[in-house]
């Protein structure tokens, strides 16, 4: 039975649905490719689903923390994790999509009695569901379209990379004397937690020169408009932009570009760095790559002047509106970042 | 995302489908029930769909071994592995019914680099996902459904008992210098071994008054027919006969009774016992419980006068037939047996 399904089609594309939107809001012929990682791209996902009929999201493929990272080292597969939220944020909106998404997401517990000996605890069955896709189907994007028609998804999710990679950087500190330290970290996890000590520089992808997926190639070539981040800019955005086939296509494509600044630049692995900062990194990481639109958060943005001419050298115009969540100011509110992404395309 | 789905409901039981059968051979209006565990169950599953447009597996849940067994010690919950198998071997006869039967079938296999430290390795995904639906949805029925709603399974697949169940025996050996030993041995794989060694009595099951799910009896009573067989008989068929409420079920119920013949008897657990044992055994766990007819191998059967005999203690005849596979004469051939099983219900 673990044979790969060799002379079976994956589903087609066909099975892929349009987005309607929650009241039929989307624009059926709008074409959006979502770039990101993370709980970020699961935000910008959430939202574009109400706004445009096609909508595919390019997934990083250098997590190598938690249930995906375990996965990652033991099976020889891409990190599943990241795909799989967002494969849950483009369900159908009924009992099975939801019910599906819910069981994707869904993670182990252990018992009480046992949890020292548990070998399932923290990992995510969707991970699992989707490692076996690609082990019997021999294909990460088919096994991904299996997946995504399971919960008969709103849209497509596809690896940047078949290749797993792996993100490092040099972490430049200060010792108490003053002097200057540079330490080369690996992994996103590493690297994560060591940018929260200093500055990174010299950011890179191992291996250096993995393709990218051709059809993430393709989704960012025919789209209307591309949608860059939220989310955390080392683990999440940046990987997208060392990646040169990306990068050229970002630069190629006719697509407007729109790069959605994150709410809290203070949590994490970019503390001490401003929003102005995060559109700093992205030139410097994507030298020649121009945007349209930048999407502020009225108030998390507070150096809005940095902010309005670092948008410029990039080319872009800034679209301040308030799309935090009233109940956690942490969190993009779906419906508020979707009127921003609708204004913003509309010009 | 880990809290039961309250106030939503399971998939209805209409979208449990009618087997129509490959070629339209199954009598829509034929209910049977069948009863078992393992590959044995599989084999009558798969025969079963031919034939009749109604049916029920009754799934044993005393495995403590392999995937089940681990996760069974682990979450605290039912052994998957038997139900896992018995829901493939209903899945819809199409591209999508397949490939998630296959899905749900699929074992990791961990990487050679890394197999020592591989907690997944072995572990059916299908049982992962049945567990997170038990998780999630708080019932072993009500992910059953969900489980075969993505099969489009074509008929329902219950536990015996909503309880984990244990299941113990006396085993009887002889001595090097020819005194009688007694051994309690617990659990389905050291009763398994031990069988071997040699005779097996006093069985029982832990918890002794473990409920039987309403569902399960209820399929036993509106059956027009009950199966039982083939399978391990210590650990796939006299584990439902041990049960108080399932045997009243099974001997109340206006069904005919039908018990399938194991193809070899001297491999495994049952070594040294004839057919015409099993039929003894089954006697002696279930006293009063009447068979309609037994379907028995024409070739692997070979104490034909014994097994007659005892058939009749039970009330039955004995339908010979070669059921066995021409590739492989320890398997049933699901044509084959689809044929017995007809006949056998046709009188």
């Amino acid at each position: 039975m673990t044979a790969p399904l060799t002379g079976q089609l994956p589903v087609p594309p066909a099975i892929i649905r349009r987005s309607p939107g929650a009241t039929g809001s989307a624009r059926p012929d709008l074409r959006v490719t979502a770039l990101g990682g993370g709980h970020g791209l699961s935000a910008s996902l959430t939202a574009l689903r109400l706004v445009a009929g096609h909508l595919t999201a390019v997934v990083t493929v250098a997590d190598d923390g938690g249930s995906s990272g375990t996965i990652r080292r033991e099976m020889d597969v891409l990190p599943p994790g990241d795909l799989r939220m967002a494969l849950a944020a483009l369900c159908d909106d009924t009992d099975w999509g939801r019910t599906w998404a819910q069981v994707m997401q869904h993670r182990f517990r252990a018992t009480a009695v046992a949890s020292d000996e548990s070998t399932l605890e923290n990992h995510a069955l969707g991970n699992l569901l989707i490692v076996a896709l690609w082990e019997l189907l021999g294909d990460p994007v088919d096994g991904l379209r299996w997946a995504g028609a399971l919960l008969r998804a709103h849209g497509e999710v596809l690896p940047v990379s078949r290749v797993p990679l792996t993100i490092g950087g040099d972490v430049l500190t200060t010792d108490a004397d003053g002097a200057l330290r540079t330490r080369r970290v690996q992994g996103q996890v590493a690297l994560a937690r060591a940018a929260r000590e200093g500055r990174v520089a010299g950011l890179g992808l191992i291996p250096e020169d993995a393709p990218a997926t051709p059809e993430a190639l393709s989704a960012i070539e025919l789209a209307d408009w591309v949608v860059i981040g939220p989310g955390s800019l080392y683990t999440s955005v940046l990987p997208h932009l060392l990646m040169p086939d990306v990068r050229e296509a970002l630069t190629s494509t006719p697509a407007g570009r729109i790069f959605v600044l994150n709410l809290h630049t203070g949590t994490q692995e970019t503390t001490g760095m401003t929003h102005a900062d995060h559109l700093r990194a992205l030139r410097a990481h994507a030298p020649g790559l121009g945007l349209d639109v930048v999407v502020a958060d009225a108030e998390a943005v507070t150096d809005r002047a940095a902010v309005v001419q670092e948008a410029r050298r990039l080319g872009a115009r800034v679209a301040f509106s308030r799309v935090s969540s009233a109940h956690d100011p942490q969190v993009h509110d779906p419906l508020r970042l979707a009127v921003a992404l609708a204004e913003a395309m509309e010009g």
